[in-house]
């Protein structure tokens, strides 16, 4: 309004913006004091009278109330739980959910070298349409009743073998179906974490893990990864300062980086686990893109402190999920009575489909030839990109993932930024890192890569930051 | 073990079991002082001796510790979260779970008058199979790829249009698709509430929004349900009293009553709230069964206070469910993050299965049928139900339920394990009451009466709890 102010204006909001951020996330509960003027000035690095400028704003909107002589306070009306602060397309904070967002939301003239699934041209179209019209065939009560609470007996028994093909003892009644990998971390999260509570995640890890574990309210605490799993040193270093409750990783592959975890580290990690009373969720669902056998903490482990879930939303369809948890009996028990209070009954026409697929041997066939196609893909891409002098970390034994670092003094979300104007969604370090430290990385999807214009693209974001 | 303490036994397993649940559902937490000796005998009504020997079993359980000269403690090591204590069939308590277990495990042999859905025979097969067919011809990204965060637009649209024909105007980007309707309610718990707030619901209501909120370790305030809606006095009272967060109610039909909101209470209802800045969940999933226009608070109150959710699962299929929410356009924002970060991307192939049938008029078609034929059921049950002195509450206007007192001196509970020994499935009447002051009632579902031998099994049970 002021147009003399408008200089300020942006300053202002990003206080505003700050403030709203914490009431919403409950940092700052209803009725909690407000931090002082002057502090919060110095915390945001601006002058007092924006601050004042920001607080008065806030009172007007009804969100902070001032008490003379005592200072400002959250209204005492609760707020609903904002897990990011929503804006426009461009200007969205490149936080946990920017690249599910954009990728998620993005029309068909976008390219999606950041997502984190195959081209629907990749998947086993004529193996689902097959299974579908059988599917229109089945008996009646399979086209229309609930699922029981462990969900559809034959695919879990077809689950329980495939996991001992990786040494995985588990038998179908310890397996819970989801409606997807990630509903059976949440649920294990709801079963096993408060808000408060610490929970270990791989530095850097796959970005839904924090916009999941933001969700409920713990404490997220990173340990670097390496190429052949988390760094044993800082892990038990985590264990003795945080006491966590939980760590989430991935076995199989891992995401972002694609690494696998050697034996001597999975070993390590276990022994370590076991004397600090630690939980560990082990999400296998790159699993099925290994090209060797990969070890899995839960073959070593039995199933005692370690909990495998998996899904087949990446090697199949995305389109009707199902997930699964493998887990100790007592704590199967508490997740069907979970299951059923917050979605009664699963969903068994998508565990039909995915049993159908997997019974016969088409899965086994079009998983070779995934195998082979990402292993060409992977180089091919690998080698644009080394072109650009955008290096990958590593050479991933399987996967759609290569984890680069980018040309010397090149910010990742910048470069996100300028490529999704042009229509490119990327996937920046930062989105999967706790520390912040991977600004330099970016992550890219080999299948999503064979468009020209992904290259051109990323050539003139470089041209243009090293102006 | 020992033979002379067996007479004892079940009280010392009483006592033990009330520990355990409170540890479990956190009442007691990690580090905290356990009741007392002497006050636990008094509240549970056992000699203190009896507490004696359970507390002592606990600790040689690990679950408690003992500090000598200052009482017992909760051990440190954290319990994860139980929603209800684990026992075989027939001896699990008859909690929010009964119901649900009993009828979605059970066999094809068991009579279900007490579940809440209708048999497969009833439901739309030849639409379900033509809408399957037809999408195993769909084009290949609608087969494997994920869903956008609000879901299927042309369902949305779709159920936009529904709406405004109750009065509910809600544009289709105010509408986000869950995976089942209990998803939808579980989702905006999740965005509304937090442990400790307190929730009103209807005194009775359906057992799972209980089992729901459990799991949310909310408080649940219950409030006295009449034939025409809550009782406003109580209603009013309790808003004074507790300063709820949140009112989740169903409008077009109660469950388990199958009674309908008047207007006037409707009316009042939403005044009170609004003085009181109460949030209401409206769950419609029972409207579709309305045999004349019910109000609907969310039509009244213009999505701002109330937030509408529904879902299929009733009158289309419950084996490739969708659920929705319809509510104010930043609440919709947040909850989509809220649905990406838990299971980040819908079930499209639900959406698309429903949206096939919805868009045709076979929907309508089958409604009216299903509403011809509820009627019928309705009236014949009731007469049935009669005749053994079980007496419907209302005659509903609309449904599948009968809510119904039991002939004098019978406890639903007792009477429903007697029928779960002859293979039915009963819903007695305390499962739906916070205030357990059903025990005289039962609900039938009538469209699952159909087979003589539930009424042979009535009539039985009867005859050996008045002897």
């Amino acid at each position: 309004m002021d147009v003399s102010s408008t200089a300020n204006g942006g300053q202002t909001a990003r206080v505003v913006a700050a403030i709203r951020q914490r009431i919403s996330a409950r940092a700052l509960s209803p009725g909690a004091r407000l931090p002082s003027i002057r502090s919060f000035a110095r915390t945001m690095g601006v002058s007092t009278s924006t601050v004042v400028e920001a607080y008065e704003r806030l009172v007007a909107e009804g969100l902070i109330q001032s008490r003379p002589g005592s200072g400002f306070y959250v209204t005492r009306v609760p707020q609903p739980l904002a897990l990011a602060e929503i804006g426009p397309r461009l200007e969205r904070a490149v936080d946990p959910f920017w690249v599910s967002r954009q990728s998620l939301e993005a029309g068909g003239d976008v390219l999606k070298p950041g997502c984190g699934w195959l081209p629907a041209s990749w998947m086993p179209e004529a193996e689902l349409r097959k299974a579908l019209r059988r599917f229109a065939r089945a008996e009646a009560g399979h086209l229309v009743d609930y699922g029981t609470p462990l969900g559809h007996p034959s695919l879990r028994r077809l689950l329980s073998l495939r996991m001992s093909e990786h040494g995985v003892v588990a038998p179908a009644d310890q397996i819970l179906l989801t409606e997807s990998g990630t509903q059976a971390i949440d649920m294990l999260c709801r079963l096993l974490v408060e808000p408060g509570d610490t929970v270990l995640v791989d530095d850097p890890c796959y970005f839904n893990f924090l916009a999941l574990l933001r969700a409920h309210r713990v404490k997220i605490v990173g340990v670097p990864w390496t190429p052949s799993g988390p760094d044993l040193t800082a892990f038990a270093a985590a264990l003795g300062e945080h006491r966590p409750r939980l760590y989430i990783t991935n076995s199989g592959l891992h995401n972002p980086t694609g690494a696998m975890l050697s034996p001597a580290t999975a070993h390590r990690l276990l022994s370590l686990s076991g004397e600090a009373g630690l939980t560990i969720i082990e999400d296998d669902i790159f699993g099925d893109f290994c090209e060797e056998p990969a070890p899995r903490l839960a073959a070593l482990d039995g199933l005692d402190r370690v909990i495998q879930i998996g899904s087949f939303s990446k090697t199949l369809t995305a389109a009707a999920r199902c997930g699964y948890i493998a887990a100790r009996p007592e704590w199967i028990e508490r997740l069907s009575d979970l299951k059923i209070a917050t979605t009664f009954g699963g969903n068994p026409v998508s565990a039909d489909l995915v049993h159908a697929i997997l019974r016969d041997g088409s899965y086994r066939r079009h998983l070779n030839g995934l195998r082979d196609r990402l292993a060409r893909a992977r180089g091919d891409v690998a080698s644009r990109l080394r072109a650009l002098e955008i290096r990958p970390w590593i050479e991933p034994r399987g996967g759609i993932f290569l984890w680069c670092q980018l040309p010397d003094g090149l910010d990742g979300a910048e470069f996100a930024r300028r490529a999704l104007a042009e229509d490119v969604v990327l996937a920046p370090g930062n989105v999967f890192s706790v520390s912040q430290s991977c600004a330099a990385f970016m992550r890219f999807n080999v299948a999503q890569c064979a468009d020209e214009r992904v290259f051109a693209v990323l050539k003139r974001a470089i041209a243009a930051a090293t102006v």
